[in-house]
């Protein structure tokens, strides 16, 4: 069984070179974060994920979270490797100094979160919630509700859940029908069902902490009148110490295509007495908290998708380099060669390759951006910054995670009929990527709030923006020699303009014919993402060259400048047509009525 | 659970109008194919796919095939099934008269095996190794063989089985290392193991009949040392009835992503006193026989891809006509909806239902082109027929089923997260059609066929004769009315220029630089693909506006020519891409040192 090593050269190259790890390292507070600080994080997360993460995935997979009488047994492995995780600091990396947290930026953050996710997709989703359930107590929280749970969360002696979806309020969540009644103590009773609850119930911590959606007695209907609530599993007493069970059970998980140890829970709130919950931040102001989280979880899911192409990639190549069969393609009677040697699997390898090495450059780039926005001292460079994080977010979530099931797709059929034979491994990548494209909200769910909320409402101001940076990269790719660069500048410059008559219909007809818009929604989403990855991939072209005409032979910088001029040719030449699927697409679309399908 | 209800309406208008159903009735033995006949046959068939195979399928993958004690036990209701099936006479649909089949023309047989796989890809692979075990018995067998044989296969009694891979020799059949030690009897005892073997054992029918591939103890080195053996699970009585057991064992079957009710067996030939066999045909010529069930095989597996286009595309449909979320969009505080109305849900079932079409189109047109060139009395005719079916097959193989594992996760995605619930049966779909890609050959096997073989070397003369035949389309798309159609005509245009110029491309490097043209053969194959789809759907369209111009209403029709603007614009708009990741994509993908990957 192949285990995973981290990328950990790429990664900090990308949080170095193309995401700015010195402005990063110039905000208040990440004063610390410096470049050997930063290696060493890598380092240490490194070892974790491919030594004690990663040869639980195989095994969680086949064992999978069980459920009995109310409760989830972990798969053998995970509770100790939790409390390793947790014992070594990991759940603090990033939360705030005053709840025990490390602090470090988000971008550093988001590389240590890609190797738990390549790692060991099913282990990374308990920390992940968790870390949005701090997120939203944090922003949003009453003094009290912090004093109560933030320090636990953030040791990761507790965990967090969001609880969002119900059976008829999924992409809907103005169909929330959970209630909470106040009660004289100012507390609250939650009563309702919630399904696909990850980590809903589990045994690698003591205590479970809920974030529920809730309606209250005089609510509104619709999204207006929903509300935040903390429902522990177990109570808590004043000393901090646990009190009676809450009346908050997992009466079920789900058996599903993967991610089979992590316990996705349909979750009863108050069948018996009524689950004690409190009230977080104001009534009615709910869907805009949770917002804070589905945010990060958006991000986080993101990730994922980084995450699946690296692990994909690594099986697959070892795979090819380890694998004979064949001679040499047009030489008869030679020796027969590993089949990495042969086109067609270079082909796929490099379209893996550079997938994960375009999604990660992207991502860590939205990841600092999103430390600027946070901590920036002039306002001007914080909206910026927070702009440009919230047109990217669903690019993020949407576009890697398509890629990354692609990406794992493709890593089977490098592997032959042996990615088909489960205990290979290939196949679990498949199997646990899918459901990246769905949770947090679909593809198309990302894809609509890109075009409406994130694009049409402001005009197209920051997508132009964005336009404008890639634009700018011209004149330097111009400068350059060789064929691999004249490559990239031209594949690049006609995918921006593509980009660009994409996004000015968009802006266009989003008023005039929604439906019309929505209909190239997600084809625009995919269309930035390969753009966008593209201009990141020139930026790291562009510094590899300098390093290399600086005299830093390291090979790295070689494959960098390959792997460019690959996804050049063979996904930015992509923009045309999905462009054109946006603008002349849409009465394809439209056109068969409902009963004719 | 959502049941397969056969597309027999556009089945039917495919055969009849694309793949021309009426030449097809002038040949010699296929007199009784008449419309009326051929649409009582798929009603026949859609009746015991529905019926009987579609409910079995989930419970199929559920339970799987099990193995004990060297012996495979299929799925409840797996054994009454198929002896429903072959009492049914499905078995013998289109195997010749003279051995007892019906001898139905392959094109009427295309679309019924469509129907199993839709219904049931496990069970469908078992009468589809059977009949490529028959065709090869038919074309090279002895008299001696065929009458032992032929007619027990055919009737379903008994089942065949292809013995091609062993551990070392996957893709690379030189590599095999089976032997088989001459008898004085005539007969032979073989030595060796086998995997992969689909069916290698189970218990629907009383005998099974291996076609094995192994080495004399004089053959030369290489393919064209293998030669081809009838080894029987139990020997033949001279009287037909069945005799001892041969030394032919199921020691394992597969742990697989899908197929679950298909048992893949490891073969055990001549662990204990050897394993009888009988040679077929001529010494040494193995491959070439092989090849005959290969290219069967190969055409089947791309029905496969039809096939869970279609499935997956009904039960993404079904689900999004009940499922009701969200409002319709721009719509405030208007009412629910069902999601079949939201623009992107639209996109990806017009997607799924327009790749359903173009690949059925595609495969059907290439069936009946195998029928012609079986059959016409005409040698230059057949011979014309024939290297269209040769080009054809990897594209039908390549393209359909990489079709497939992408309409299929379209429709987890269409469900949203009930699409990751195992019990939806949307995952289903995609863990099953994940095989497709890779047995018969993987992707990267038939492109590589496809480029070097079909296209190369002959100079592209087939495949520039089919250009020519999508060319002469225009003229009549150019005479029709409407926006349909003018989009239609200039997608297509514009992708049949891609392609010619990327034939010429491969035609002119192949000799100079075949690791380059390699580069590029899936490039290439998607490419054909899609536009040979494009080709027969804008055929479609225009058949559709013909019967409507002469007072035809059926709005199968109207849905018809919506159906295939949809595929233009979405579809065939890809084409300028994958011709460019062809003709200037190789340095892109040979750059890198193998070290550095």
């Amino acid at each position: 069984m192949s285990e995973y090593f981290a990328p950990v050269r790429d990664m900090h190259f990308v949080i170095k070179e193309l995401a700015g790890l010195e402005q990063v390292a110039e905000l208040p507070g990440y004063e610390d974060a410096s470049a050997d600080l930063v290696d060493a994080v890598l380092e240490e997360a490194a070892k974790f994920a491919g030594g004690v993460l990663s040869p639980l995935n195989w095994p969680g997979d086949q064992e999978g979270a069980r459920w009995h009488d109310k409760a989830v047994t972990m798969p053998a492995g995970f509770k100790e490797a939790y409390k390793l995780f947790a014992d070594s600091g990991w759940t603090a990396l990033a939360a705030e100094p005053e709840w025990g947290g490390q602090g470090l930026p988000k971008v550093v953050a988001a590389a240590v979160a890609e190797m738990w996710k390549s790692a060991n997709h099913s282990f990374s989703l308990c920390p992940l919630l968790t870390a949005g359930a701090i997120e939203a107590l944090v922003l949003t929280g009453s003094d009290e509700l912090k004093a109560t749970y933030l320090e636990k969360m953030v040791s990761g002696e507790w965990t967090g859940t969001m609880n969002l979806t119900e059976p008829s309020a999924g992409s809907d969540l103005a169909a929330v029908r959970t209630r909470a009644e106040p009660q004289a103590d100012g507390s609250y009773l939650v009563f309702g069902q919630k399904i696909f609850i990850t980590y809903g119930d589990h045994d690698m911590a003591e205590n479970i902490i809920h974030l529920v959606l809730a309606r209250t007695p005089t609510a509104p209907e619709g999204v207006k009148g929903i509300s935040l609530f903390v429902v522990p599993k177990f109570m808590v007493n004043d000393d901090g110490s646990l009190g009676a069970r809450n009346d908050a059970w997992c009466v079920s998980i789900e058996h599903k295509l993967g991610i089979h140890a992590s316990p996705t829970a349909i979750m009863a709130f108050g069948d018996h007495s009524g689950a004690v919950g409190y009230l977080v931040g104001e009534e009615n102001r709910g869907i805009e908290y949770m917002f804070i989280m589905m945010n990060a979880a958006r991000f986080g899911v993101g990730l994922e998708g980084v995450a699946v192409c690296e692990r994909a990639y690594q099986r697959a190549r070892d795979y090819a380099r380890d694998r004979i069969q064949c001679t040499d393609i047009g030489v008869r009677g030679g020796p027969k060669v590993a089949i990495i040697h042969h086109p067609d699997v270079r082909r796929m390898l490099m379209t893996m390759r550079s997938y994960a090495e375009a999604t990660r450059a992207l991502a860590y780039v939205v990841a600092a951006a999103h430390d600027a926005a946070m901590r920036h001292a002039d306002a001007a460079v914080r909206q910026r910054n927070q702009a440009f994080v919230d047109l990217m977010i669903p690019v993020v979530k949407g576009w890697s995670t398509e890629s990354g099931v692609t990406m794992a797709s493709l890593g089977v059929q490098v592997h032959g009929g042996m990615g088909y034979v489960e205990e290979t491994g290939a196949a679990q990548h498949l199997r646990d990527a899918q459901i990246s494209t769905i949770y947090e909200g679909t593809t198309g769910i990302q894809a609509n709030d890109l075009i409406g909320r994130k694009i049409a409402r402001e005009g197209g101001t920051t997508l132009n923006s964005v336009i404008d940076m890639m634009r700018a990269l011209d004149a330097e790719l111009a400068s350059q020699g060789g064929g691999h660069f004249a490559a990239i500048r031209r594949r690049l410059a006609a995918a921006v303009d593509a980009l660009a008559a994409a996004g000015d219909w968009l802006v266009a007809t989003y008023r005039s014919d929604v439906r019309a818009a929505s209909a190239g929604a997600v084809p625009f989403l995919k269309l930035l993402g390969i753009v966008a990855g593209g201009w990141q991939m020139a930026r790291a072209a562009l510094i590899a060259q300098a390093k290399i005409d600086g005299g830093d032979h390291d090979p790295f910088f070689t494959a960098k400048i390959i792997t460019t001029r690959f996804y050049a040719d063979h996904v930015l030449c992509e923009a045309a047509a999905l462009a054109s699927s946006v603008t002349d697409g849409a009465e394809g679309v439209m056109a068969l009525p409902d009963e004719m399908f």
